[in-house]
């Protein structure tokens, strides 16, 4: 049963569909569900996009032998990993300004250059980058936070990725919208135009607990229930944050969402670096997700999460990359590996948030966080096929005991050989988009100035 | 005047000898002295393993118009990286056992397989496998310590690359070496028969303090004194190691060591994670390195180093990758980042070792801790041309408003394209050599028991 096309399928040169039907067969399949498996010689089936089998090798060619066959001989197939937070066109600003207290990189560089630069331009050139840089490291989905996420969109169709668009609100006026009110009428316009496209899921993303007022978040918790969306929203990132919610509510930002009715399985809490152990206890009962930003956290000074506490409560955790602008890479496998080791030292226990945690974090942590469990973040039949394969032969990678393990703190995105998204193979492409030289001299002009 | 070609040099298949007199021409070059410094359209001009000159790219044809001439336009040009702290024959134990309390990982996986299968073979295979991975991600000098020193010299000499050979020291026999003296014994031999390679220095490697006696202590601090050598050792690397200091000794390990005359300009103290503010004042006054290795430190647990403190202090920072059994990358480019990420939440403070901080660690600061500073670690007539090349034409690395930023914050080894060592161009091997993988079989068997 051949599924329709979306519009933003199989276009552009950065795709290649090699059959509606084929087997992968790989050295190792990590399904991620059942949690811990670790498949030694199996091979995956794929129709029209979807994962039909998986099934030992031995048997792959006898039961779909009119499937073509690709064989990964020193290679781990993982589910494609789910970028759970970031800001992708701020690539164009990654490494602008570096080194810097959080107050002085906002005022005097971040905020500035959004302000005289920030257009639909501007957010399609910068996602169609983050695209590129993504989709080479085995990211096939990714939870976007930014401006003219129409712009942003194109970009993702362009690149053929997944893609969870957040409908930003701020309750101040940029470029992008004028208020609360037309922040979300543009965000809800871009999602009754892209529904159609089966590769696009929707968040509602009201920035941080400083930047929106009570009246939008409670509009937000409206919509959210009645539209049964994901919320996206920075939380307990800083001490600051959390000052400042108590001499302007007289509560800490989590009990403000709390009473504002935000707490739920749909709210997704980036950052939550500050967190006592009651909120840790409040947001697992609400099933709440927390977006483990760790080098986001380390590098603006924000703290150390306490992930292994989280994770001990139930809470679901998925990694997220944050904006090149704060990272400054757009690398799951770094933040596989940051958040895996870092937890450890955060809890004095080398045991804590062990390999295959890391990786279901990256994968079906993300995928659930988004609400798109049923579909992707594992390798199971019926979901759709966002795979990724890992070239493990090469010395920095031997020997190899467990293929987890090197997943997570030996390999980098460097070592992953193919991607697909929704069945289709992705490529490099041939030669690297240059719009972002553009936007470099222009960002640098300001920067020098 | 030519230098003579020490016994390791221009051997096996991974050396191309392009010419004894050439110019490096790059978009950039990071000299790493003076501090700060970034140099555009630069170029290196290498004779006889050293270098010339450093000068524009503009007047080096004219300059030196019948050197071969190699330009790089997208590329930056470093020193190389100089891994302070590893015990390399232990890539071969590289993911063997990990996510396990430092107890378990020690007792139960790490030292049964030293005791069942070290061997010089094992040592020597090991090294040949770590001297390719580093080589590869830029590293061109490595401070080793592990038993059977002649076994990996031999590995290193091979590969081509730069050593500083611990003569390691342990209060208890193992099958290298019987007690105190015959470690000693053995360590002063290979040294005087190694010592005429260019390439090749020495460390006395004391184990750690609960592993080495008062009277080992004393007769190393004797040696290092006599003999000019740097003293390697692990130090306040766990809370468990001062606890049972104070239980032992009465006092913690880094004034025991004080005490036995250990502190001076020689000492590296590696790990340096649990440390008083007057204990980073003595570390400052004595002029002592500090060897971080900030993945080591996470992956096992043992905590947070203070390295902006030491730094603020003055005390010389290097940094190590540890061994492959607790990181598991032998990779500087991770630890450069690990650490300036690191240090800005433990300092709380977004600014904190800034990016050129951390390649200065990772080249002058560990040329520095090993004695040769004069010889190597930054890019300055007169030292010898290890120089690295890392290619910044990747979507991953654009735009790029400072290559130092670039190098610390979003490139990785992966980006390395060429590596000098001694001015001698390093080609990564045809294919991977292959003795990891009797080792992996025999190792697992083991773990699997």
């Amino acid at each position: 049963m051949p599924v329709a096309q979306s519009p933003g399928r199989g276009r552009g040169p950065g795709h290649a569909k090699i059959a509606d039907r084929f087997v992968i067969s790989a050295r190792w399949v990590v399904p991620v569900e059942p949690a811990g498996a670790v498949l030694e010689h199996h091979a995956v089936a794929v129709r029209d996009g979807a994962i039909e089998k998986l099934l030992p090798a031995s048997e792959a060619s006898r039961e779909f032998p009119n499937y073509p066959y690709l064989e990964l001989p020193d290679h781990v197939l993982i589910p494609g990993l789910v970028n759970a937070h970031t800001h992708a066109a701020m690539s164009l600003m990654r490494g602008l300004a570096d080194d810097l207290p959080l107050m002085r990189w906002l005022q005097e560089h971040i905020w500035p250059t959004e302000t005289k630069h920030v257009s639909p331009e501007f957010v399609r050139d910068g996602t169609a980058l983050a695209c590129a840089e993504m989709l080479r490291g085995g990211i096939t989905c990714f939870n976007d936070m930014y401006f003219f996420p129409q712009a942003a969109l194109e970009a993702v169709q362009a690149a053929g990725m997944r893609v969870a668009l957040g409908l930003i609100v701020i309750d101040f006026p940029t470029t992008y919208a004028s208020d609360p009110a037309d922040y979300l009428r543009k965000g809800f316009e871009l999602r009754d135009r892209s529904r159609e496209d089966p590769l696009v899921s929707f968040c509602l993303a009201p920035h941080a607990p400083y930047t929106v007022s009570d009246p939008t978040f409670r509009q937000i918790a409206t919509f959210a229930a009645e539209l049964d969306l994901p919320v996206h929203v920075h939380l307990h990132e800083t001490e600051h944050e959390i000052e400042r919610s108590l001499a302007e509510h007289g509560v800490r930002p989590l009990e403000r969402l709390g009473k504002l009715g935000l707490l739920g399985p749909n709210l997704i809490a980036v950052h939550a670096v500050h967190l006592t152990a009651a909120e840790i206890q409040v947001l697992a009962r609400h099933g709440c997700s927390v977006a483990h930003c760790p080098s986001s956290n380390l590098k603006l000074a924000s703290g150390f999460a306490p992930i292994e506490a989280l994770r001990n409560a139930g809470v679901n955790i998925c990694l997220g990359t944050d904006g090149a602008a704060s990272n400054n890479r757009l690398d799951v496998f770094t933040e596989m590996r940051s958040a895996a080791l870092l937890a450890k030292a955060v809890a004095r226990d080398a045991s804590a948030f062990p390999a295959h945690a890391a990786l279901r974090a990256a994968t079906l942590g993300g995928a659930r966080a988004l609400g798109l469990s049923a579909r992707i973040g594992s390798i199971e039949p019926g979901k759709r096929a966002d795979l990724v394969a890992v070239q493990m032969r090469a010395p920095e990678l031997a020997p190899c005991y467990d293929p987890v393990s090197h997943l997570v703190y030996a390999a980098g995105r460097e070592h992953v050989s193919h991607v697909w998204v929704d069945g289709e193979l992705k490529r490099a492409p041939a030669d690297l988009d240059t719009r972002w030289q553009v936007w470099q001299n222009a960002l640098k002009g300001l920067a020098d100035s």
